[in-house]
Protein backbone atom coordinates (compact mmCIF):
# COMPACT_ATOMS: atom_id res chain seq x y z
CA UNK A 1 0.00 0.00 0.00
CA UNK A 2 0.99 3.44 -0.69
CA UNK A 3 1.75 5.65 2.52
CA UNK A 4 1.37 8.51 0.27
CA UNK A 5 -1.60 9.02 -2.27
CA UNK A 6 -0.46 10.31 -5.89
CA UNK A 7 -1.10 13.75 -6.24
CA UNK A 8 -0.31 14.27 -9.77
CA UNK A 9 -2.38 13.00 -13.01
CA UNK A 10 0.18 10.87 -14.75
CA UNK A 11 1.41 9.50 -10.59
CA UNK A 12 -2.58 8.31 -9.99
CA UNK A 13 -2.81 6.90 -13.42
CA UNK A 14 0.36 4.84 -12.89
CA UNK A 15 -0.09 4.12 -9.58
CA UNK A 16 -3.70 2.36 -10.41
CA UNK A 17 -1.97 1.05 -13.41
CA UNK A 18 0.75 -0.49 -11.26
CA UNK A 19 -2.11 -1.93 -8.61
CA UNK A 20 -0.29 0.63 -5.77
CA UNK A 21 -3.86 2.67 -5.80
CA UNK A 22 -7.14 1.38 -5.68
CA UNK A 23 -8.81 4.39 -3.18
CA UNK A 24 -11.32 7.46 -4.36
CA UNK A 25 -9.87 10.02 -6.20
CA UNK A 26 -11.50 13.26 -5.05
CA UNK A 27 -9.58 15.72 -3.42
CA UNK A 28 -6.79 14.72 -5.54
CA UNK A 29 -4.90 16.89 -8.03
CA UNK A 30 -6.76 19.62 -7.48
CA UNK A 31 -7.05 22.00 -10.40
CA UNK A 32 -7.18 18.78 -13.07
CA UNK A 33 -10.02 17.64 -14.26
CA UNK A 34 -11.79 14.60 -13.16
CA UNK A 35 -14.05 12.38 -15.69
CA UNK A 36 -16.37 9.61 -15.72
CA UNK A 37 -16.13 6.52 -17.13
CA UNK A 38 -18.45 4.56 -19.34
CA UNK A 39 -17.65 2.02 -21.95
CA UNK A 40 -19.92 0.22 -24.27
CA UNK A 41 -19.46 -2.09 -27.32
CA UNK A 42 -19.48 -0.45 -30.92
CA UNK A 43 -23.37 -1.60 -31.76
CA UNK A 44 -24.45 0.90 -28.77
CA UNK A 45 -21.94 3.51 -29.16
CA UNK A 46 -23.37 5.65 -32.05
CA UNK A 47 -26.66 5.37 -29.89
CA UNK A 48 -25.18 6.96 -26.46
CA UNK A 49 -22.99 9.43 -27.99
CA UNK A 50 -26.67 11.31 -29.44
CA UNK A 51 -28.32 10.29 -26.32
CA UNK A 52 -25.09 12.15 -24.86
CA UNK A 53 -25.48 14.98 -27.49
CA UNK A 54 -28.91 15.48 -26.68
CA UNK A 55 -28.62 16.13 -22.82
CA UNK A 56 -25.24 18.11 -22.73
CA UNK A 57 -25.87 19.10 -19.09
CA UNK A 58 -25.73 15.72 -17.21
CA UNK A 59 -23.59 14.09 -19.75
CA UNK A 60 -21.15 16.22 -21.09
CA UNK A 61 -18.68 14.30 -23.46
CA UNK A 62 -15.02 15.14 -22.97
CA UNK A 63 -13.83 12.01 -24.73
CA UNK A 64 -14.88 9.04 -27.08
CA UNK A 65 -11.79 6.62 -27.74
CA UNK A 66 -11.93 4.79 -31.25
CA UNK A 67 -13.47 1.27 -30.73
CA UNK A 68 -10.63 -0.69 -29.35
CA UNK A 69 -8.26 1.83 -28.79
CA UNK A 70 -7.67 1.98 -24.99
CA UNK A 71 -5.56 5.31 -25.32
CA UNK A 72 -7.78 8.24 -24.60
CA UNK A 73 -5.86 10.73 -26.91
CA UNK A 74 -7.49 13.85 -26.45
CA UNK A 75 -7.58 13.93 -22.08
CA UNK A 76 -4.21 11.96 -21.57
CA UNK A 77 -2.00 11.15 -24.12
CA UNK A 78 -0.31 7.15 -23.49
CA UNK A 79 -2.90 6.59 -21.15
CA UNK A 80 -4.29 2.96 -21.10
CA UNK A 81 -7.80 3.30 -20.01
CA UNK A 82 -8.27 -0.43 -19.18
CA UNK A 83 -5.68 0.27 -16.36
CA UNK A 84 -5.33 3.38 -15.05
CA UNK A 85 -8.26 4.50 -12.97
CA UNK A 86 -7.98 2.81 -9.11
CA UNK A 87 -11.44 0.59 -9.42
CA UNK A 88 -13.61 0.20 -12.44
CA UNK A 89 -17.52 -1.98 -12.27
CA UNK A 90 -18.24 -4.60 -14.64
CA UNK A 91 -21.90 -5.42 -15.90
CA UNK A 92 -23.96 -7.62 -18.10
CA UNK A 93 -26.86 -7.63 -19.21
CA UNK A 94 -27.09 -4.48 -16.56
CA UNK A 95 -26.30 -6.98 -13.22
CA UNK A 96 -23.17 -6.02 -11.58
CA UNK A 97 -20.75 -9.24 -12.17
CA UNK A 98 -17.62 -7.75 -10.90
CA UNK A 99 -15.33 -4.42 -9.44
CA UNK A 100 -12.04 -4.97 -10.60
CA UNK A 101 -8.43 -3.16 -10.05
CA UNK A 102 -7.81 -3.52 -14.20
CA UNK A 103 -9.91 -4.45 -17.11
CA UNK A 104 -7.57 -5.88 -18.90
CA UNK A 105 -9.25 -9.29 -19.30
CA UNK A 106 -12.39 -7.77 -20.06
CA UNK A 107 -11.16 -5.46 -23.14
CA UNK A 108 -12.34 -6.25 -26.55
CA UNK A 109 -11.59 -5.04 -29.74
CA UNK A 110 -15.09 -3.49 -30.32
CA UNK A 111 -15.55 -1.45 -27.02
CA UNK A 112 -15.74 2.38 -27.12
CA UNK A 113 -14.59 4.49 -23.79
CA UNK A 114 -16.54 7.90 -23.08
CA UNK A 115 -15.43 10.21 -20.93
CA UNK A 116 -17.83 12.81 -19.34
CA UNK A 117 -17.27 15.50 -17.05
CA UNK A 118 -17.52 15.87 -13.29
CA UNK A 119 -18.61 17.63 -10.97
CA UNK A 120 -15.29 17.76 -8.73
CA UNK A 121 -14.34 20.28 -11.24
CA UNK A 122 -17.21 22.75 -10.79
CA UNK A 123 -16.81 22.37 -6.97
CA UNK A 124 -12.80 23.09 -7.05
CA UNK A 125 -13.87 26.42 -8.75
CA UNK A 126 -16.75 27.21 -5.97
CA UNK A 127 -14.18 26.77 -3.26
CA UNK A 128 -12.13 29.25 -4.90
CA UNK A 129 -14.90 31.63 -5.22
CA UNK A 130 -15.36 31.19 -1.51
CA UNK A 131 -18.93 29.03 -2.04
CA UNK A 132 -18.85 26.87 1.56
CA UNK A 133 -19.43 22.56 0.05
CA UNK A 134 -21.64 21.84 3.47
CA UNK A 135 -20.97 17.79 1.88
CA UNK A 136 -16.95 18.34 2.29
CA UNK A 137 -17.38 19.72 5.96
CA UNK A 138 -19.82 17.11 6.91
CA UNK A 139 -17.80 14.04 5.27
CA UNK A 140 -20.29 12.08 3.59
CA UNK A 141 -20.03 12.12 -0.50
CA UNK A 142 -22.98 14.29 -2.06
CA UNK A 143 -26.76 13.77 -2.25
CA UNK A 144 -28.64 12.54 -5.20
CA UNK A 145 -32.32 12.88 -6.63
CA UNK A 146 -33.94 11.11 -9.79
CA UNK A 147 -36.07 14.38 -10.59
CA UNK A 148 -39.49 14.24 -12.51
CA UNK A 149 -36.67 15.69 -15.93
CA UNK A 150 -37.04 13.23 -18.57
CA UNK A 151 -33.76 13.09 -20.76
CA UNK A 152 -34.47 13.32 -24.09
CA UNK A 153 -34.41 10.04 -25.60
CA UNK A 154 -31.78 8.01 -28.12
CA UNK A 155 -32.82 4.58 -29.57
CA UNK A 156 -32.65 2.25 -26.11
CA UNK A 157 -31.52 5.09 -23.99
CA UNK A 158 -34.06 7.39 -21.89
CA UNK A 159 -34.82 7.77 -18.48
CA UNK A 160 -34.85 10.84 -16.09
CA UNK A 161 -32.28 12.70 -14.89
CA UNK A 162 -30.24 12.41 -11.75
CA UNK A 163 -29.23 15.75 -10.02
CA UNK A 164 -26.50 16.51 -6.72
CA UNK A 165 -27.80 18.91 -4.55
CA UNK A 166 -25.52 21.60 -2.47
CA UNK A 167 -27.20 23.83 0.31
CA UNK A 168 -26.05 27.12 -0.13
CA UNK A 169 -26.65 30.46 1.88
CA UNK A 170 -28.78 32.49 -0.31
CA UNK A 171 -26.45 34.96 -0.41
CA UNK A 172 -24.18 33.65 -2.23
CA UNK A 173 -27.05 31.45 -5.01
CA UNK A 174 -26.32 33.87 -7.52
CA UNK A 175 -23.10 33.64 -7.12
CA UNK A 176 -22.68 29.76 -7.06
CA UNK A 177 -25.14 29.89 -10.48
CA UNK A 178 -22.49 31.90 -11.92
CA UNK A 179 -19.23 29.95 -11.08
CA UNK A 180 -20.54 26.81 -12.27
CA UNK A 181 -21.40 28.26 -15.40
CA UNK A 182 -18.60 28.71 -16.02
CA UNK A 183 -17.77 25.40 -16.95
CA UNK A 184 -20.53 23.70 -19.22
CA UNK A 185 -18.14 20.57 -20.07
CA UNK A 186 -18.63 19.91 -16.61
CA UNK A 187 -22.52 19.96 -15.76
CA UNK A 188 -22.52 23.97 -15.78
CA UNK A 189 -24.93 26.02 -13.71
CA UNK A 190 -27.77 24.40 -11.65
CA UNK A 191 -30.47 23.02 -13.72
CA UNK A 192 -32.91 24.52 -10.87
CA UNK A 193 -32.92 25.87 -6.69
CA UNK A 194 -35.24 26.06 -3.93
CA UNK A 195 -38.23 23.62 -3.95
CA UNK A 196 -37.48 20.15 -5.01
CA UNK A 197 -41.25 19.02 -5.29
CA UNK A 198 -41.24 21.41 -9.04
CA UNK A 199 -38.57 18.82 -10.36
CA UNK A 200 -39.76 15.80 -8.49
CA UNK A 201 -38.13 15.26 -5.13
CA UNK A 202 -40.20 14.61 -2.65
CA UNK A 203 -38.27 14.39 0.41
CA UNK A 204 -34.33 16.12 0.70
CA UNK A 205 -33.92 13.55 3.52
CA UNK A 206 -33.86 10.58 1.94
CA UNK A 207 -31.53 11.05 -1.47
CA UNK A 208 -31.37 7.49 -4.17
CA UNK A 209 -27.64 7.77 -4.05
CA UNK A 210 -24.73 9.58 -1.65
CA UNK A 211 -25.73 10.67 2.07
CA UNK A 212 -28.21 13.29 3.15
CA UNK A 213 -27.03 17.03 4.05
CA UNK A 214 -28.60 19.14 6.56
CA UNK A 215 -28.88 22.49 6.09
CA UNK A 216 -30.15 25.46 7.25
CA UNK A 217 -33.52 27.86 7.14
CA UNK A 218 -30.80 30.92 5.82
CA UNK A 219 -29.87 27.88 3.15
CA UNK A 220 -31.16 27.13 0.04
CA UNK A 221 -30.85 23.21 -1.96
CA UNK A 222 -29.52 23.79 -5.35
CA UNK A 223 -29.56 21.07 -7.81
CA UNK A 224 -26.98 20.10 -10.48
CA UNK A 225 -27.58 17.49 -13.60
CA UNK A 226 -25.47 14.61 -12.20
CA UNK A 227 -23.05 12.18 -13.65
CA UNK A 228 -24.74 9.77 -12.32
CA UNK A 229 -27.53 10.43 -15.15
CA UNK A 230 -25.18 8.74 -17.89
CA UNK A 231 -25.13 5.24 -15.52
CA UNK A 232 -28.06 5.01 -14.44
CA UNK A 233 -29.67 5.58 -18.51
CA UNK A 234 -27.43 3.20 -19.72
CA UNK A 235 -28.07 0.39 -17.24
CA UNK A 236 -32.07 0.29 -17.37
CA UNK A 237 -31.47 -0.21 -20.72
CA UNK A 238 -29.53 -3.43 -19.52
CA UNK A 239 -26.53 -3.25 -21.90
CA UNK A 240 -25.26 -6.88 -22.98
CA UNK A 241 -22.08 -5.58 -22.08
CA UNK A 242 -20.68 -2.41 -20.32
CA UNK A 243 -17.93 -1.28 -17.89
CA UNK A 244 -17.87 2.20 -15.21
CA UNK A 245 -15.65 3.49 -12.88
CA UNK A 246 -16.52 2.73 -9.65
CA UNK A 247 -18.32 5.82 -7.52
CA UNK A 248 -15.89 7.95 -6.39
CA UNK A 249 -13.05 6.06 -8.43
CA UNK A 250 -12.29 8.85 -11.67
CA UNK A 251 -10.42 8.97 -14.14
CA UNK A 252 -7.72 11.50 -13.75
CA UNK A 253 -7.20 13.84 -16.90
CA UNK A 254 -3.84 16.04 -17.71
CA UNK A 255 -6.80 18.88 -18.65
CA UNK A 256 -6.94 21.82 -16.28
CA UNK A 257 -10.13 23.06 -14.70
CA UNK A 258 -10.17 25.75 -17.30
CA UNK A 259 -9.81 23.43 -20.30
CA UNK A 260 -13.67 22.36 -19.87
CA UNK A 261 -14.82 26.13 -19.49
CA UNK A 262 -16.67 28.01 -22.12
CA UNK B 1 -42.18 31.67 -57.98
CA UNK B 2 -42.61 33.89 -55.00
CA UNK B 3 -42.56 37.40 -55.27
CA UNK B 4 -41.55 37.87 -51.53
CA UNK B 5 -38.79 35.71 -49.87
CA UNK B 6 -40.52 33.47 -46.78
CA UNK B 7 -38.64 35.46 -43.50
CA UNK B 8 -39.12 33.17 -40.65
CA UNK B 9 -38.32 29.70 -40.03
CA UNK B 10 -41.35 27.83 -40.79
CA UNK B 11 -42.10 29.74 -43.73
CA UNK B 12 -38.81 29.11 -45.67
CA UNK B 13 -38.97 25.08 -45.10
CA UNK B 14 -42.90 25.07 -45.64
CA UNK B 15 -41.89 27.05 -49.03
CA UNK B 16 -38.47 25.02 -49.67
CA UNK B 17 -41.01 21.64 -48.71
CA UNK B 18 -43.55 23.01 -51.34
CA UNK B 19 -41.39 23.53 -54.13
CA UNK B 20 -41.47 27.06 -53.96
CA UNK B 21 -38.38 28.63 -52.72
CA UNK B 22 -34.98 27.41 -53.81
CA UNK B 23 -32.62 30.30 -53.18
CA UNK B 24 -30.16 30.83 -50.64
CA UNK B 25 -31.23 31.38 -46.94
CA UNK B 26 -28.71 34.27 -45.98
CA UNK B 27 -29.76 36.82 -44.60
CA UNK B 28 -33.32 35.26 -44.20
CA UNK B 29 -34.81 34.73 -40.90
CA UNK B 30 -32.42 36.82 -38.90
CA UNK B 31 -31.68 35.94 -35.03
CA UNK B 32 -32.89 32.54 -35.67
CA UNK B 33 -29.77 29.96 -36.27
CA UNK B 34 -29.09 28.50 -39.72
CA UNK B 35 -27.38 24.86 -39.77
CA UNK B 36 -25.03 22.80 -42.09
CA UNK B 37 -26.71 19.59 -42.90
CA UNK B 38 -24.37 16.28 -43.27
CA UNK B 39 -26.20 13.30 -44.03
CA UNK B 40 -24.17 9.92 -43.86
CA UNK B 41 -25.22 6.02 -43.53
CA UNK B 42 -25.04 4.73 -39.90
CA UNK B 43 -22.43 2.53 -40.64
CA UNK B 44 -20.16 5.70 -40.65
CA UNK B 45 -21.89 7.94 -38.14
CA UNK B 46 -20.27 6.72 -35.07
CA UNK B 47 -16.79 7.71 -36.69
CA UNK B 48 -18.14 10.99 -37.84
CA UNK B 49 -19.70 12.17 -34.95
CA UNK B 50 -16.73 11.55 -32.74
CA UNK B 51 -14.58 13.37 -35.46
CA UNK B 52 -16.88 16.49 -34.51
CA UNK B 53 -16.49 15.95 -31.16
CA UNK B 54 -13.18 16.20 -31.26
CA UNK B 55 -12.96 19.25 -33.29
CA UNK B 56 -15.70 21.53 -32.00
CA UNK B 57 -14.47 24.40 -33.40
CA UNK B 58 -14.86 23.45 -37.30
CA UNK B 59 -17.80 21.12 -36.67
CA UNK B 60 -20.17 22.46 -33.48
CA UNK B 61 -22.81 20.26 -33.80
CA UNK B 62 -26.19 21.32 -32.37
CA UNK B 63 -28.91 18.16 -33.69
CA UNK B 64 -27.81 14.72 -34.84
CA UNK B 65 -31.39 12.38 -35.97
CA UNK B 66 -32.03 9.02 -35.38
CA UNK B 67 -31.03 6.28 -38.09
CA UNK B 68 -34.30 6.69 -40.77
CA UNK B 69 -35.47 9.47 -38.70
CA UNK B 70 -36.07 12.39 -40.80
CA UNK B 71 -37.43 14.72 -38.34
CA UNK B 72 -35.01 17.27 -36.46
CA UNK B 73 -36.52 17.23 -33.37
CA UNK B 74 -34.06 19.13 -31.06
CA UNK B 75 -33.72 22.05 -34.02
CA UNK B 76 -37.35 22.31 -35.49
CA UNK B 77 -39.85 19.87 -34.34
CA UNK B 78 -42.30 18.76 -37.20
CA UNK B 79 -39.58 19.48 -39.70
CA UNK B 80 -38.68 17.21 -42.49
CA UNK B 81 -34.44 17.29 -43.17
CA UNK B 82 -35.30 15.55 -46.74
CA UNK B 83 -37.70 18.68 -47.82
CA UNK B 84 -37.08 21.36 -46.01
CA UNK B 85 -33.55 22.58 -47.25
CA UNK B 86 -33.92 25.01 -50.50
CA UNK B 87 -31.22 23.11 -52.25
CA UNK B 88 -29.19 19.81 -51.58
CA UNK B 89 -26.11 18.36 -52.82
CA UNK B 90 -26.05 13.98 -53.80
CA UNK B 91 -22.63 12.29 -53.39
CA UNK B 92 -22.06 8.76 -54.69
CA UNK B 93 -18.27 7.35 -54.27
CA UNK B 94 -17.55 11.16 -53.40
CA UNK B 95 -18.44 12.45 -56.63
CA UNK B 96 -21.76 14.65 -57.04
CA UNK B 97 -24.33 13.18 -58.75
CA UNK B 98 -27.77 15.16 -58.07
CA UNK B 99 -28.31 19.20 -56.70
CA UNK B 100 -31.92 18.28 -56.15
CA UNK B 101 -34.66 20.48 -54.17
CA UNK B 102 -35.19 17.14 -51.92
CA UNK B 103 -34.19 14.04 -51.15
CA UNK B 104 -37.51 11.92 -50.86
CA UNK B 105 -36.02 9.69 -53.37
CA UNK B 106 -32.62 9.38 -51.84
CA UNK B 107 -33.60 8.62 -48.27
CA UNK B 108 -32.99 5.14 -46.77
CA UNK B 109 -33.93 3.59 -43.49
CA UNK B 110 -30.35 3.46 -42.30
CA UNK B 111 -29.31 7.45 -42.83
CA UNK B 112 -28.35 9.63 -40.12
CA UNK B 113 -28.33 13.57 -40.31
CA UNK B 114 -26.29 16.30 -38.17
CA UNK B 115 -27.00 19.88 -38.27
CA UNK B 116 -23.60 21.72 -37.45
CA UNK B 117 -23.70 25.34 -36.53
CA UNK B 118 -23.01 27.91 -39.21
CA UNK B 119 -21.06 31.68 -39.21
CA UNK B 120 -24.49 33.34 -39.67
CA UNK B 121 -24.94 32.99 -36.50
CA UNK B 122 -21.90 35.12 -35.25
CA UNK B 123 -22.37 37.54 -37.92
CA UNK B 124 -25.57 38.63 -36.99
CA UNK B 125 -23.95 39.03 -33.82
CA UNK B 126 -20.75 40.98 -35.16
CA UNK B 127 -23.30 43.69 -37.00
CA UNK B 128 -25.42 44.07 -33.89
CA UNK B 129 -22.69 44.89 -32.28
CA UNK B 130 -20.88 47.80 -34.69
CA UNK B 131 -18.38 45.27 -36.27
CA UNK B 132 -18.20 45.56 -40.07
CA UNK B 133 -18.25 42.74 -42.37
CA UNK B 134 -16.87 43.18 -45.63
CA UNK B 135 -17.93 40.70 -48.16
CA UNK B 136 -21.59 41.48 -47.07
CA UNK B 137 -20.78 45.44 -48.52
CA UNK B 138 -18.43 43.40 -51.21
CA UNK B 139 -21.39 41.70 -52.17
CA UNK B 140 -19.23 38.57 -52.40
CA UNK B 141 -19.34 35.43 -50.41
CA UNK B 142 -16.50 35.27 -47.34
CA UNK B 143 -13.18 34.02 -49.06
CA UNK B 144 -12.15 30.37 -47.12
CA UNK B 145 -9.02 28.72 -47.08
CA UNK B 146 -7.51 25.30 -46.82
CA UNK B 147 -5.27 25.65 -43.66
CA UNK B 148 -2.06 23.67 -42.40
CA UNK B 149 -3.97 23.07 -39.17
CA UNK B 150 -4.65 19.20 -39.04
CA UNK B 151 -8.05 18.15 -37.84
CA UNK B 152 -7.81 15.76 -34.89
CA UNK B 153 -8.76 12.04 -37.09
CA UNK B 154 -11.52 9.84 -36.63
CA UNK B 155 -11.56 6.44 -37.90
CA UNK B 156 -11.53 7.27 -42.10
CA UNK B 157 -11.99 10.92 -41.16
CA UNK B 158 -9.16 13.22 -41.37
CA UNK B 159 -8.24 16.13 -42.84
CA UNK B 160 -6.94 19.85 -42.91
CA UNK B 161 -9.74 22.85 -40.82
CA UNK B 162 -10.85 25.11 -43.47
CA UNK B 163 -11.35 28.66 -42.36
CA UNK B 164 -13.44 32.02 -43.33
CA UNK B 165 -11.90 35.07 -43.31
CA UNK B 166 -13.37 38.43 -42.32
CA UNK B 167 -10.89 41.71 -42.10
CA UNK B 168 -11.31 43.65 -38.94
CA UNK B 169 -10.32 47.20 -38.35
CA UNK B 170 -7.10 46.64 -35.70
CA UNK B 171 -9.28 48.66 -33.38
CA UNK B 172 -12.37 46.70 -33.35
CA UNK B 173 -10.38 42.92 -33.75
CA UNK B 174 -10.79 42.25 -29.62
CA UNK B 175 -14.09 43.14 -29.70
CA UNK B 176 -14.60 40.75 -32.54
CA UNK B 177 -12.65 37.70 -30.32
CA UNK B 178 -15.27 38.37 -27.68
CA UNK B 179 -18.37 38.73 -29.77
CA UNK B 180 -17.96 35.55 -32.24
CA UNK B 181 -16.30 33.58 -28.65
CA UNK B 182 -20.00 34.14 -26.67
CA UNK B 183 -21.49 31.29 -29.25
CA UNK B 184 -18.91 28.60 -29.09
CA UNK B 185 -21.77 26.22 -31.08
CA UNK B 186 -21.15 28.92 -34.41
CA UNK B 187 -17.69 28.40 -34.03
CA UNK B 188 -16.99 30.50 -30.98
CA UNK B 189 -14.08 32.92 -31.15
CA UNK B 190 -11.04 33.15 -34.31
CA UNK B 191 -8.41 30.54 -34.42
CA UNK B 192 -6.22 33.45 -35.63
CA UNK B 193 -5.57 36.56 -36.77
CA UNK B 194 -2.59 38.63 -38.31
CA UNK B 195 0.31 36.68 -40.41
CA UNK B 196 -1.77 34.09 -42.85
CA UNK B 197 1.28 32.07 -43.22
CA UNK B 198 1.14 31.19 -39.68
CA UNK B 199 -1.64 28.83 -40.26
CA UNK B 200 -0.21 27.72 -44.26
CA UNK B 201 -1.98 30.62 -46.22
CA UNK B 202 -0.02 31.65 -48.53
CA UNK B 203 -1.88 34.04 -50.77
CA UNK B 204 -5.08 35.41 -49.47
CA UNK B 205 -5.98 36.71 -52.73
CA UNK B 206 -6.53 33.17 -53.83
CA UNK B 207 -8.86 31.57 -51.35
CA UNK B 208 -10.02 28.02 -51.94
CA UNK B 209 -13.37 28.54 -51.61
CA UNK B 210 -15.55 32.09 -51.86
CA UNK B 211 -14.74 35.79 -53.28
CA UNK B 212 -11.49 37.65 -52.68
CA UNK B 213 -12.02 40.13 -50.44
CA UNK B 214 -10.12 43.68 -50.41
CA UNK B 215 -8.59 45.14 -47.26
CA UNK B 216 -6.76 47.85 -46.32
CA UNK B 217 -3.59 48.17 -43.93
CA UNK B 218 -5.48 49.76 -41.25
CA UNK B 219 -7.28 45.99 -40.82
CA UNK B 220 -6.24 42.82 -39.99
CA UNK B 221 -7.11 39.41 -40.75
CA UNK B 222 -8.85 37.52 -38.93
CA UNK B 223 -9.64 33.65 -39.23
CA UNK B 224 -12.69 31.62 -38.04
CA UNK B 225 -12.95 27.43 -37.89
CA UNK B 226 -15.59 26.89 -40.56
CA UNK B 227 -18.64 24.38 -40.90
CA UNK B 228 -16.60 23.56 -45.18
CA UNK B 229 -14.14 21.29 -42.62
CA UNK B 230 -16.81 18.85 -42.04
CA UNK B 231 -17.84 18.42 -45.74
CA UNK B 232 -14.47 18.97 -47.25
CA UNK B 233 -13.20 15.67 -44.49
CA UNK B 234 -16.33 13.74 -45.11
CA UNK B 235 -15.83 14.20 -49.12
CA UNK B 236 -11.96 13.39 -48.93
CA UNK B 237 -12.66 9.99 -46.64
CA UNK B 238 -14.81 9.15 -50.31
CA UNK B 239 -18.18 8.07 -48.53
CA UNK B 240 -20.44 5.17 -50.55
CA UNK B 241 -23.26 7.85 -50.14
CA UNK B 242 -23.39 11.30 -48.69
CA UNK B 243 -26.09 13.75 -49.16
CA UNK B 244 -25.43 17.43 -47.80
CA UNK B 245 -26.63 21.19 -48.05
CA UNK B 246 -25.95 23.26 -51.59
CA UNK B 247 -23.94 25.80 -50.13
CA UNK B 248 -25.10 28.99 -49.17
CA UNK B 249 -28.73 26.98 -48.95
CA UNK B 250 -28.85 26.48 -45.44
CA UNK B 251 -31.47 24.61 -43.19
CA UNK B 252 -33.16 26.82 -41.05
CA UNK B 253 -33.90 26.11 -37.27
CA UNK B 254 -36.07 27.33 -34.66
CA UNK B 255 -33.60 28.02 -32.34
CA UNK B 256 -32.09 31.70 -31.68
CA UNK B 257 -28.90 32.72 -31.98
CA UNK B 258 -28.88 33.14 -28.22
CA UNK B 259 -29.39 29.49 -28.23
CA UNK B 260 -26.08 28.92 -29.57
CA UNK B 261 -24.22 30.76 -26.59
CA UNK B 262 -22.16 29.25 -24.23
Amino acid sequence: MLIQKPDNPAAIRNASRQGRFSGPTGGLALGKAQANLAILPREAALEFLIFCQRNPKPCPIIDVTDPGDPEPKQTAKGADIRTDLPLYRVYKQGQLVDEPTDILSYWRDDLVAFLIGCSFTFENAMLSAGLPLNHHRQGGSVPMYITNIQCTPSGRFSGPMVVSMRPMPLKKAIKAVEVTGRYPRAHGAPIHWGDPTAIGIENLAQPDFGTPISFTHQEVPMFWACGVTPQTVMMESKPAFAITHSPGHMFVTDLRDEDLMS
